[in-house]
């Protein structure tokens, strides 16, 4: 027999998943634990909504009236005579809040990893550590080259990539199979130069590719594949 | 001793990538015929600046000055003494120019094949053949339905995906693995229920995934790998 451990969701005021706390909550925790091969472990509530905030006072404000939702939850839940032994709950965004909430024992931090262009400006404190790495293709014009990085390689759902490196150069455009960058006044790049360019969204960019390429020093070190790529159903 | 054929690219009028109507580009396509083991075969020009006009006329006029100056540049490059056997260009949108413009020998139209929600609107005379297929995991409120089908599944870039069935359903956001749906005023869905997709932008939503499963008759008939997934570089 397989007894498969379960956490139940409670929507702590992103208004997406999970069950707000409640009677239904309690129903369903209790639903779970009736059931033969499934375990109730506890509680998950996920504060999307406050990760992204860039007003540092406001995101604790936020973050915080979702934990107090979440611990609203888990005292429902244990006074109906469920053990919650797991609760889970927070982003990168949050990490200092939920990380410190009373009775939080696993935080859903993953961006900070890598970071990226976006949440730079959320958590400073985290450097980025992932860039893709594209080769100039053209340079039609002063002012003007062409990197074969496109949305195939690269996502700007949360804005356009960054140039990490070389200085003095942005991305104006990304197409499918091509960025356009702008150079400033004396820069100057030739065809087959090295770009690297800072994800504005780490998640779905990491999601295109099938291997990480690990640098350390400026030398290649090794490959990780990108194992839930591609997983989606 | 292996020969390798090449197309030299013309700058049509995208201003991306390739060498305008002139010396320069003549003297590109001598410089292959001259190399060993590369076959100079002819001339490439994509007109990507004029496929997704949504102005039939404009949509018109545009590729054929793009055609033009592919014409100048063939006319240059046969002065020169140079035959141009394969003259490529074209895309979804402009097929019918382009692939009526006297010497064209092949149109690079590949969106045509299963088109898109973009494309519909420029091209109402190829009808969809793709959508993606999601399960709704979540029934929150009256009007709400969340799916699995976020920014890992299907793309954004061009707008979000419109919803092929079932009726009285749209998307209100994507987020990396979620779509918020919206419901028409009666329209209710349940947790299992499948929503199929119409991506806005086929090219880069294909190329998030590892295989397409192939329909007929509502029946899976087979699935076809996707090659050039990830092939970047």
């Amino acid at each position: 027999p397989f007894d498969l451990g379960v956490l139940v969701e409670v929507d702590v005021g992103m208004e997406r998943c999970g069950v707000p706390p409640g009677e239904a909550l309690v129903e369903l925790c209790r639903f779970v634990d009736d059931s033969s091969s499934l375990v109730f472990r506890g509680l998950m509530g996920y504060e999307g909504h406050a990760v992204f905030l860039e007003d540092r006072e406001e995101r604790k404000a936020v973050a915080t009236k979702a934990m107090e939702r979440l611990q609203e939850a888990r005292h429902l839940v244990e006074e109906a005579g469920l053990e919650v032994e797991i609760m889970s709950a927070g982003g990168t965004g949050t990490y200092d809040v939920t990380g410190q909430w009373p009775g939080v024992t696993e935080v859903q931090a993953g961006s900070y990893v890598v970071t990226d262009a976006r949440y730079r400006r959320v958590c400073p404190e985290f450097r980025p550590a992932l860039t893709v790495l594209s080769t100039v293709i053209s340079c039609p014009r002063k002012g003007v080259a062409v990197t074969d990085a496109g949305l195939k390689s690269i996502t700007s759902e949360f804005g356009l990539p960054e140039v990490a490196a070389p200085e003095g150069v942005t991305v104006k455009h990304l197409a499918e199979e091509h960025a356009i960058l702008t150079l400033d006044g004396d820069v100057e790049l030739e065809v087959g130069q090295k770009i690297a360019l800072l994800p504005s969204h780490s998640c779905t960019t990491i999601n295109l590719h099938s291997e990480f390429v690990v640098v350390e020093h400026s030398r290649e070190r090794t490959r990780w594949p990108i194992e839930a790529r591609g997983k989606v159903r």
